[in-house]
């Protein structure tokens, strides 16, 4: 069956294609209406909050008493979603973990450049420490620019001398904003939903004047030593499945444990499809249970909670 | 627990690290040696046989039915080793898929250069087939240099117009005979059993004169397109460690579905060091998991058996 729903999935796609060229507003306007489509699981609850001073959106799941924490941190190119859109995805990561999530509503470019959202992320993360809740009961998790953010993050923490969470989670990961992987050009056909064009026009919103390069924006090109272990998700039709694998590389290189983890011919944080596609939620199944091992040590140390 | 146990297995290896410049037999001999130090699992039982004309070595295990067939290819540069003597790692393969492990003694370097190695393999698997067994049924594993085979042998039975197995697993592979990865000379350093040196000097026995980029020989430049799914483990401290990533790397370029699990700070194949290895016994049980879960389709088809 599988098959044929990588193909229908990939005909709906194709139909709702971004197109290339509208401006930031529109381009908002659009995903919200198609995200908005799909309705939240019925035992899904989202809830206005925020931590650190910044806006989020807490996820919790009837039935489930929450062990741990996910702090999610949704995709967009820096420019696009919120925290409330993302939260049918980052509910199936907090699912499979029993865990809260708290997806960050960082601040968005072109009104708010780098550093805004990676300011963001960490005033998040700091304050939920300090609140209480031990490093070794939180994991990290985004998709596509959410995973960039969710490692620079990481990388951020570590140089500020913070605990490092358990682990992390990344859907497809954009992690390179000079668009330098070789799939850029090699998986542009099989692409229904990212190509080097539609990327290189967000860019410079994010940007504004920065490196393209620095660690913090393209955290392929951070020192990544130190760093908890990483799962790191792509398919391979996707024109930024070179960005997951030279991430793994990086922080293979580095010391850090890493599993990269690869699904062939779903586009794009394939996990959002996880209703039509059999693989997705698979892949969802694979990555919390290797979150979950990462938090068992946790729960081992609070024995009799 | 761990980080002690990782500073003492490296101990023991810079003590019993390989000399370079000695010769072929002697080298065989030393490593004969020390792998027969540590006892087989009293409940594994390995018994001389051949397949396809090919001898083997078959292993089993106290206790469990086979339902499957794990082919399995040692390591050793193409000059080292034998089917026996890799007996005790593969067992744990066995174990943890409740399959017969049949572990091919392919011709080795320098008395039988390339093709020796990747015909008998070849010719083992299509005996395996032709005795009968589905290939849904059957997995390949390997290390260092059988990791490498292991590939280079699904490339040549998808050439061949053979059905292909189940998945393979591939513990720190010796995919690249050119040497031209990056860690090559970042691991040098930390990597306690191989380096450029001692691989470079063996390089040729199995060349002969043959170009070492061919894809049956160094199978990260071969087409990797329809391959089954990978399972790549890895050490970072190996020099080997660019040749599991870009063998990651290459697959998932290919549509190929593929998980890379790295493990930081242990040795070339630290699988072997289960005994005393945390780590070890662990990514032998995620890579089982996966194997099982690859597997298990063919019991849904021969359900009731």
């Amino acid at each position: 069956m599988s098959t044929e729903q990588r193909e229908t999935l990939e005909a709906v796609l194709r139909q709702s294609a971004f197109p290339v060229g509208i401006d930031v507003i529109e381009q908002r306007r659009l995903l919200r209406e198609l995200i908005s489509a799909q309705p939240l699981p019925a035992d899904v609850t989202v809830t206005a909050a925020a931590l650190g001073g910044v806006p989020t959106a807490e996820i919790t799941i009837d039935g489930i008493e929450p062990r741990h924490v996910v702090l999610y941190f949704h995709g967009g190119v820096y420019v696009l979603g919120d925290a409330f859109l993302a939260a049918d995805l980052a509910s199936q990561v907090g699912r499979r973990t029993r865990a809260k999530v708290i997806s960050v509503d960082y601040r968005l470019a072109p009104e708010h450049p780098y550093p805004a959202a990676v300011d963001d992320a960490l005033a998040a993360y700091e304050a939920l420490l300090r609140n209480g809740t031990a490093p070794s009961d939180i994991v990290f998790a985004g998709e596509s620019a959410g995973g960039g953010l969710a490692v620079a993050t990481l990388v951020n923490a570590r140089d500020h001398g913070l605990p490092l969470p358990a682990a992390a989670f990344l859907m497809s990961p954009y992690a390179d904003l000079t668009l330098a992987g070789t799939t850029m050009e090699t998986k542009g056909e099989v692409d229904t939903l990212m190509s080097r064009e539609n990327l290189q026009a967000r860019v410079s919103d994010y940007t504004s004047g920065q490196d393209a390069a620095l660690g913090l924006i393209s955290p392929i090109f951070a020192d990544l030593s130190g760093l908890p272990p990483l799962i790191i998700q792509a398919g391979t039709h996707e024109v930024l499945l070179d960005d997951a694998v030279r991430l793994a590389q990086q922080a293979a290189s580095a010391d850090v444990e890493v599993t990269l983890d690869i699904t062939p011919g779903v586009p794009h944080v394939f996990q959002n499809f996880y209703p039509i596609l059999d693989e997705a939620a698979a892949a969802l199944d694979r990555a919390g249970q290797l979150l979950s091992a990462h938090l068992a040590g946790a729960e081992g140390v609070a024995a009799g909670q």
